[in-house]
Formats: C-alpha cells, structure tokens, sequence
C-alpha cells in the first residue's frame, strides 16, 4: 500500500480510471471521490471506482495523503487552492489537466507554499466520456508526464512519480512549457483536424463514409465544453501549431493544383515513413 | 455458380481479397489473376485468391465472362482497352478505381463499343497493401457504387450488381461526377488531412503521440504511388474539398485567436453532432 488515503476530485472517465487501477493494485486503503456533478461521483461509487464519496472539498481532502485533480482543466487551479487550504501541510496534490504552463504557474501564483504540488498529464484518454467509461488499465505502458517547477518538492515528485509507475504508466520529467508545445501538435491539434474536417464535408458525401474517415475523425466525438477549455488554456501552441497544419495545407493544394505527381508522392512518401514510424 | 472464368487484373490487396471472397462463396469455376509484377501474382495464387495466373493480358481475358480491373487507378483506362480488344464481345468488365469520371470517360472514348463496360468502386479497403492483406471479408457490408453512363447496357449492370451483392456489399448507383465528388471529401481530403498532419508535427513531439494521433493519421500509411494517382485523377473534386477545410481551420483559428470559448465550443459541439451520426 503506497498511501492511506487518496482522494480523487472530478471522477469522470479520467479519474474514475485512476480509481479503478488504485483499488485492483491495492494502491491505498480508501479512494475517495468527489465531483461536481454528485450523481457522476455516485455512478463512479457504484462501478467500484471509489470506496467513498465526499460531497464537500474540504472533508474529502483533510485526511488526503494524496489528491488527484481530474476535472476539467480550466477548474482544477481553483479546486488546488481550495483544497490546500483545507488539507494537512504534506498531503501532496497532482493534476491530469492537459495543458500544463497556465495550471502549474497558476497554482503557484496561488500564494500558498504550494511545494507538494506536482503538474502531471497522463497520454491517455477516450473520445467517450463518464465514470462508466473507466478502464483500469487505461494507463499500462502509457507516458505520463510530470512538470515541476524548482519550487516543487523533490520527494513529492518521487511519490508521484512512483505511484504513476504503480499503474503501470511510464513517467516522463518535462518543462511545462515544452510538454504545452509537444501536445499542441499531437493531440490539440489533431482534434482540431479532425472536427475541422468533419464540418467541410456536405452531409449529401458523409453518407460514404468508409472506415478510413471514421479513423481520421474519430477524437472529434469528444466532449465539446472539456475540448474548449483545453485549446483556450493552451492557445498560443495550438494556434502555432494550426498555422503549420495551414502552410501543409497550402503546399498539398499547390503540388495539385499544377498536376505535379512527382512532388506529391514525395510529400505521400514522407508523410507514410513518419506514420509507419510511429505503428499501429 | 455466377460465372465460368472471372480474371482479375492487378491482384494487389483488393483484387486478391475479390478472388479469396470469389473462390470462398463459389461464384465463378475458375479466377485467373494477371499482376504487372509476377512475383505480386504468385503471392495471391499462394494465399489461395486465384485458381491460375497468366502472365499476359490477351490470354488471361480471352476465356472471361467477367473481368475485374483492380490495378492503380491511372494504369486502369488502358488495360481495359487492351482487354477489350482481346476478350469475346459479351464479355462484363468493371473496374475498382477511386474515381470515376476520367476512367469512364476515357473507357468511352476509347473508340470500342464500351457498353459491356460498368465503372465501379468499392468503399472499402485498408492502410496496407499485397495480397498478403487479403481479406474476403472487406466487401461484407461495405458499400460498391457503380457508375454506369447512358451507353452502358442494362443487362451488365444487372450482372456486375449481383456479383458484388454475392460479395456482401450494398450496390449504389451514382453518377460518375457526383460519386468523385463525395469521395474528394470522405475519402481524398481524409488523407490528404492525415498527411499534412503527420507532416506538420515537428520530431520531437511525435514521441507525444497517443492513440488519438494514432487513429487521426493512419491513413496516412497508405501506398504512397496508388494515392498521388488518385489525388492526381480526381484534382478538381479534391482541390474544392481542401479548400472547404483550409477556411474551416481558418474560422477555428480566428474563434481560437480571440479566445471566443463560446464559439469554439458551438463548433466542438458540431463536430460532434456529425461524428457520432457515423457511429463507430
């Protein structure tokens, strides 16, 4: 048993996945959850995600020895200082936000000694949503990153880290800013893509649809209000990222556009060595 | 038994998968296969697609009531107008290409009577290639539009109809151009989104990649050669798609540069609407 208590603020599908790995591995002798919504936190009680729910923030968190924050992105700053003020001096907070810079300088911006305060981003998820999408191994071999600051306490993120790698996880340290950047190309925008493309087709063509569309548009069924808030917390990488997507763009229209088959196999060549590269 | 010889030309991923089903359902005594490259056509008489290969044209078609084009699409045109002149003259010949319009054009315009010929594609198919990728599944339930002209007779599209139905696949009937059209936007502009994507994602950042980018790219891996044919053939339809999405990513941009959360999240929202129609 890796701690006492852990308590699990947000428990959709994210959180709810934490809950479930924590309780099959034995990770800690009580989950609590708590959620916004209190029929989300009773649906994640009943598929077996949690021990207990606490309806109130600072009960839930009081007796944390750690406590996730697995809400939407653009509210977890407010519910880490809510909770740090209500929670024993040691007890260390962590985050799954998906963009990274704004929470972590946020939080430390918060004016509490926020040394046990870890920013962390598991690389995995769902386009489905909700406590009954949870998969407790949701996490097995994937990267989480976690990005401290120089403020941030060196044993805290030891205990995050190793209780990430307990899920099965591979943990990776990066700058927050750097992690913001990465992400911005390989899943804001994609998401981007995808909803962008889904909306130029005339609903007359959507009905051929084939296997490789459904691929290609897939993430665009994920939650809009959770979808928003992610690419407004990390706008200025997205919006480098969409321009670079646009130039593409641009360079594919003009090889087409003057018939040059030449150049645009090289570009198809290019583009399949750099998928084949990354597999199934 | 549908028919006596069926020969399949190009024998590649979907002309070996049209010879496993054929042979698995028993619907012609004998399928003779063709390949430019007669290594490609060992390999599918090895995996069972074929009953016989023939290494030239003239005597693969000569015994045919049914021939299947299934070679990249801009090699199509003049392998039917090779077999035409060597074939009987009831002989039903169809094609697989992704676009239609300058295939049956040029079929037509090829100066011999073309009315046994019946334009067609299957919405079906697969990232990888070779007979090796066969599959005698691929058509069961997939839709095959068929795009006959004024000229082609009634009786060979009844025929070529049934054939495929006896594959699994729902048979539509489309105009040529309007069936390039539709296919520019859920099939063309998928891929071209997919490689410009992948080509737009710095080294570095693709090591972030999970399985969102995964699932939006992977058509990307598609055969470089047979895709630049494609885009190549059906330009006009493709160059209108990707004009559509570069001025949807233009308006997501704009929405994302003044932080309009409200108005991202409207678009999120139908984004999603659309690609939950799909179903998975």
């Amino acid at each position: 048993m890796q701690v006492d208590t852990l308590t699990i603020v947000g428990v959709g599908l994210i959180g709810a996945s934490v809950g479930c790995a924590t309780r099959r591995h034995h990770l800690a002798r009580r989950v609590i959850g708590i959620d916004r919504a209190p029929e989300v936190a009773a649906r994640a009680l009943a598929i077996g995600a949690l021990d207990e729910v606490d309806l109130q923030l600072g009960p839930a968190v009081a007796m944390a020895d750690l406590v996730l924050f697995a809400t939407p992105v653009d509210q977890i700053v407010d519910a880490v200082l809510e909770a740090a003020s209500a929670c024993r001096p040691d007890t260390l907070l962590t985050d799954v936000g998906s963009a990274k810079a704004r929470i972590v300088r946020d939080v430390e911006a918060g004016g509490w000694p926020v040394t046990c305060f870890v920013g962390g981003h598991p690389l995995a998820g769902s386009e489905k949503r909700g406590p009954e999408h949870a998969d407790p191994d949701l996490f097995q071999g994937r990267v989480v990153v976690l990005t401290p600051t120089e403020r941030t306490d060196v044993r805290a993120l030891g205990k995050v880290s190793s209780f990430w790698e307990s899920l099965g996880a591979r943990v990776r340290i990066m700058d927050a800013a750097e992690h913001d950047w990465a992400v911005a190309f390989v899943s804001h925008l994609p998401h981007l893509a995808a909803a962008a493309l889904i909306r130029a087709v005339p609903e007359k063509a959507a009905g051929m649809a084939a296997t490789g569309f459904r691929d290609t548009t897939r993430v665009a069924a994920g939650d809009p209000a959770l979808w928003a808030g992610i690419l407004v917390q990390n706008r200025d990488p997205v919006l480098g990222a969409l321009s670079g997507l646009r130039d593409q763009l641009g360079t594919w229209a003009d090889c087409l556009r003057e018939g040059d088959r030449r150049a645009l196999e090289n570009l198809l060549a290019e583009a399949k060595r750099a998928r084949d590269a990354l597999g199934d």
